[in-house]
């Protein structure tokens, strides 16, 4: 591989007058009269394409350069000169071109120059990251799960493995896939008449975990701080905007912690994501600012100035009852805040980034911990203007005899769960995590309102091609 | 969280004479006729525990402190002393201590001081992350996860996470398992009385994915370079140490890159992520070197020094036949090698790590590159001493026409994997990868011949626990 990234070229890396040799594919041509051709090419390294001049001379140029159109895949040999055009520093006097694949047809390529619709896109998935658009979310994406994992990693976190294959519902939702190779033609039976699970590939019914949580408080019962980053699934038949069956989770888990300290550290993890990718992706976060949202880079740079507002579910409540608003959903204490009233929180009364605290317990799971009032939990979540719940966490409940009568009040037999038990048998410690959704931060930053084209190949109702 | 990892204590990031506040658990307690308490205690974030000194006049020295066991949470202020004893440079001198959480029974902890086999600990999943081993195992594991995140991202290479859930059986091997929501007491069914996928959650049957490539490959011809880290699954019975149903797969693609580029890449990464473990996680490798297996250290140290060597398939056939040595399964050019072949070729005649090539089309997946000779695909397995295979790839199939007959020969319909195709059709380019087996990988950092010590909660026929 010795071929030079155009990123290294374009970010003057490289000395004016080198000659060096780039392969990539054509963004586009322009043959101007006077018997000169420019090609646009991109490897993907970076945003910006390279102009590269090419000369009327070369053996090749009737065959083939004047052939070339979007996405043939090209090597080019040039010296790096200074640009006379607007809109660039440097360009690519080309010595030597060498077509490497051709498009079979131009008029029916699927991703032709012209400029195509979002949704037009995700039926091309495979063919979409050689788009402007989607090629700088990849990066972005690449820069956020990066910069997460350094986070971690510089603040003594160690990344830990979670099953996917699980037979615990975590969220008590029974939103989950059945994993399985039994032979669905011929299931076999008890002689109950009932499918006989032992002779499934793991001897009981398992399913895809929705939450690494119950797993990650085990190791952070013994390492101090944790986290999980792996899919998570969810069966639920909701094909809406922000949902995904398959998505990415961030799930941090710190023992001898509180709720306050797990809202601090999610204030402070997405500032220094957001820092990371305003310094390492500005080119492409320009470029989404200018094409989808114009917000996206003043509210970046805004939230790392501004504190994030804590507020509790019951202050919440009576801020939404004060308002004139007329919401679809009846606003009392005891709900499960939905969207619309979230987003009123966020985007019109404190118009920041605001942590709810202290939900009800009737609304949350088993493991969050009692509150002294016996009625709420140290639960919280992050709500972001332009996006809602971007994170969910809670402090958990490590009293034994309190889990066991928060679960039994939840119909969840405590001696199925005898191991997540043991960790409040055995010196038991006051622990917190979060869980992040991977999918809502890249959606967030980018300004894509879609998880569709956050992910590269989405799974949703009805849909898992590619 | 205003307290001090052990790890900035014992690592002498503090001054002598300062105090600080630690919090963690008992790894055990000795008392002296003197009237004094010994307590190392750990908290995960380095090997070491700390000795804490705790003299008898503490107030609840005779209630609490002499009743502490392995296992119990504590906090304990201190001021750090210069330690007079052997093998430690810095004790604590305890001004306070606070029972956190008590062990419920100590005589019945599963845990207890005494040392475990390692079998035993496989069935205390939940508890296992508390003993040396398994923490200096989850140390090493993380620092490796890292130092691959960050090799790639230095190389330029940008992280893209490809899809669990698939229709794709990209090593055509058909071991997957099933994923569905399908109400399977009572199937629909279709008038030809088939099951009717069309009212699955994804309108079709699903599966598990068992490698990330083809995905990951759509991305590289559009980015250059890419990578995923993500889990993978085989739906394989089989019980053996080598091998897990769930387990997590890295699996770099490079566009523009042949055989020996990738077979480079597979040797910089491996020396890269040596160096780093080498580097951050001394202590606990030296751990495993005393406790595991003498070769741990020195074989990484050499490693970083040797040259990977290369090996024709057809040549390590002539070493196989022209050795004296007896195999279970016959030798001839053609064959699947089995793992005594393999480990002949790496522990006996080479003794060092080889990389052998273009194996043979039959043995080998549909999207390798045809080589010259019609007969051998340019195809690279990297393997270990003491281990065997740890990294499988290949140059892929850059022209259609080949790539299509292929398919035919081995039974796969073209059209059905049209995206894929259209990678082909649209400015293709020679392209590589490999996919490298993060367990076995850890597997071999640590010493641990059996994968399910290597991964949190493992996944393995008959077993999903926790």
């Amino acid at each position: 591989m010795t071929y030079t990234p155009i990123k290294n070229v374009l970010h003057e890396k490289i000395a004016i007058d080198t000659q060096v040799t780039i392969r990539g594919w054509v963004r586009s041509r322009r043959d101007s009269k006077a018997g000169i051709s420019f090609l646009c090419i991109y490897d993907g390294s970076c945003f910006d394409s390279i102009q590269s001049i090419i000369p009327n001379n070369l053996n090749n140029y009737k065959n083939e350069i004047l052939k070339l159109t979007t996405g043939c895949s090209v090597e080019v040999t040039g010296k790096i000169v200074k640009s006379p055009s607007q809109g660039q520093k440097i360009e690519l006097a080309v010595i030597t071109l060498k077509v490497i694949g051709w498009i079979e047809n131009a008029q029916t390529y699927p991703i032709s120059k012209t400029r195509h619709s979002i949704e037009y896109l995700r039926e091309v998935a495979h063919l979409r990251p050689r788009t402007n658009i989607i090629g700088a979310i990849t990066r972005i994406r690449h820069c956020l799960s990066q910069s997460i994992h350094r986070f971690y990693h510089e603040q003594g976190y160690f990344w830990v493995s979670t099953p996917l294959i699980t037979t615990v519902d975590t969220e008590g939702s029974g939103e989950m896939f059945r994993v399985s190779t039994l032979d669905i033609t011929n299931l076999p039976r008890t002689k109950q008449g009932k499918i006989n699970y032992n002779e499934d590939f793991f001897g009981k019914e398992t399913f895809l975990t929705v939450s690494g949580q119950l797993n990650a408080e085990a190791y952070a019962c013994a390492l101090s701080k944790v986290y999980t980053f792996g899919p998570t699934f969810r069966a639920e038949n909701s094909n809406t905007s922000r949902h995904l069956a398959e998505f990415w989770m961030v799930e941090p888990e710190v023992a001898f912690a509180g709720l306050q300290d797990i809202s601090k550290l999610s204030e402070t993890m997405l500032k220094y994501v957001f820092k990371a990718v305003l310094e390492e992706n500005y080119d492409d976060l320009s470029f989404l600012t200018q094409n989808i949202n114009k917000k996206i880079i003043p509210r970046l740079e805004k939230m790392l100035e501004s504190n994030f507002l804590h507020v509790s579910y019951t202050d919440a409540i009576q801020i939404l009852l004060a308002s004139e608003k007329k919401f679809e959903f009846d606003v009392k204490w005891g709900i499960d805040m939905s969207s619309e009233h979230e987003r009123y929180l966020v985007e019109e009364y404190f118009k920041a980034p605001v942590i709810v605290e202290n939900y009800p317990k009737k609304v949350k799971a088993f493991y969050m911990r009692l509150n002294d009032d016996a009625q709420t939990v140290a639960s919280m979540d992050v709500l972001m203007p332009g996006i809602g719940e971007i994170i969910g966490g809670s402090q958990r409940e490590e009293r034994l005899e309190i889990l066991d009568a928060r679960m039994m009040e939840m119909a969840i037999e405590p001696n199925k769960m005898n191991w997540y038990r043991d960790l409040r048998r055995y010196g038991t410690v006051p622990h917190a995590g979060f869980g992040l959704g991977f999918e809502r931060l890249v959606s967030y930053v980018t300004g894509m309102s879609n998880l569709r084209d956050v992910i590269p190949f989405p799974r949703t109702p009805g849909s898992a091609n590619f």
